[in-house]
């Protein structure tokens, strides 16, 4: 079996999920539903193979789009009742996060790109499909918040494979271990208001 | 005569109009008229391209930039009376999604895509020039508008290319007929408000 | 000494400023000014690499990481006292807007696009930065506000170029000449407020 393929497949299915929930939140159709959880999950695979210069897995296996669909389905039928659960968008876009940002880097890894890039690769496929989501729904994008250090995990994530596989340590374990990891860094992150320093020592919040 | 090319240099000049209505509605000037339209008449384009791996036409022939040119010069001229017709960038915005939903299939299939992917790559040519258009003039995108069903026509036109394509009935004349075919579905579903359900079943659109 | 690497690595570095300066007015935290600064300064670079099908320079050179951390560094320190000079964000855009254009330019012509196409990918290399910064910011870019011809220099510096080029007279020097005059032009445009005419000869600003 084609371990990366199965977390490539959960990662879109997570990410799917947070579109389908954000375009049910916002009142779209399911049409709209559907291409939202696509770009969400699909997005950031298709920035990162984009960059590489390799044929978008998106396009070349077709397997790639039953999770969008599944995903719009399924938030259709049960929208109603996970709505109930206020972070049930997050959590999803957590579950995708960490498996974005621990494939897209090995991905970037196998790809023969140097361990810097690869790391900022597995960040950028990590964050990419969120972003892009937010980005074409037209709200302030989750990454950017100041209350969330939404991509500190992906960046942990990265940079952990990317050391991993230079100590020669990296396998399907590994890596499923590193994901696991920065989903529920993630979540306690979210659980404990986590923060950073803001961007000015000497800035303050109050305009976003 | 290349048929291909006149037809997605008429879709490059629908797409262009409409970006450029938008720009003189919200107040533009015209270098902004000519760069919005220019997005919105090539980005479909480049977005397929980049995909495909292949050098974006808008880059490779120069003759694309004429469209974007002339919509900005016209619309400079015209859009005080067109104006007057509120539905006017609504038509022209069809048009280029007919045009290009069926022009982005056929090259992704020349371009020895799987049939799957050929349609979703027509689809993202086809609705990619508007929603980039809607996304950097930072509004909430035409295509996520829950009254209206903005990508089913393109949906339906890229399925149709596909079969018809798989049964060897592809042809200039087909092609054409099913752009004519997707740009009166639109109008129709445009003037009678079809919709679709929205994306959760116990959802409402109050807060698009 | 690599001339055209040290223009890429300020034009990034001011860029990084303007998005890191962007961040801290809206309140970012310091990992999303990084993540602001990374895509303003080398956003633009990557979207020319990715036209021309070669590998992103962002993810090839690793020393391109350099500058957007140096950006989030100083901006985190020095905010405070910059923010005092309201303009600054335009001023740092300005240079990076200046550099790009003629880089990106001499990129597409080095690559073997036609000067019309190398034209149009200086001037989309120059402003692409500036306008994924404002896209994922959620604000209107900068590119269309129709009280300044933001981008009228960078079309400029991509003729020039071109044109320079053409005639053989191009080299390092004429390079810094042009990135310098496409400077000077920009910030004398935004001194005293000039303008090209609306997208629409009916048209009014209002809407904006």
């Amino acid at each position: 079996m084609d371990w990366s393929l199965v977390l490539d497949l959960l990662g879109t299915f997570f990410f799917a999920i947070s579109g389908c929930l954000l375009a049910a939140r916002r009142g779209f159709d399911i049409v709209g539903s559907l291409l939202l959880g696509s770009l969400t999950g699909l997005g950031g695979g298709v920035v990162r193979d984009v960059i590489l210069g390799v044929p978008p897995v998106a396009f070349a296996q077709p397997l790639h789009l039953v999770p969008p669909v599944a995903a719009a389905v399924l938030v259709y039928f049960l929208s109603g009742s996970v709505e109930r659960m206020p972070r049930t968008l997050l959590v999803f876009d957590a579950g995708g996060l960490a498996l974005f940002c621990t494939t897209g880097t090995v991905t970037a890894l196998n790809a023969g790109l140097n361990p810097v890039a690869a790391a900022l690769l597995g960040v950028t496929t990590g964050v990419g499909g969120g972003l892009l989501r937010d980005v074409v729904a037209n709200r302030d994008p989750q990454l950017f918040n100041p209350n969330d250090l939404y991509a500190v995990p992906a960046m942990l994530g990265a940079a952990a494979i990317t050391v991993l596989w230079s100590y020669g340590l990296y396998g399907a374990l590994t890596e499923l271990l590193v994901a696991v990891l920065v989903f529920v860094f993630r979540l306690l992150s979210l659980r404990y208001k986590w923060r950073v320093p803001h961007a000015s020592r000497t800035g303050d919040a109050a305009a976003y």
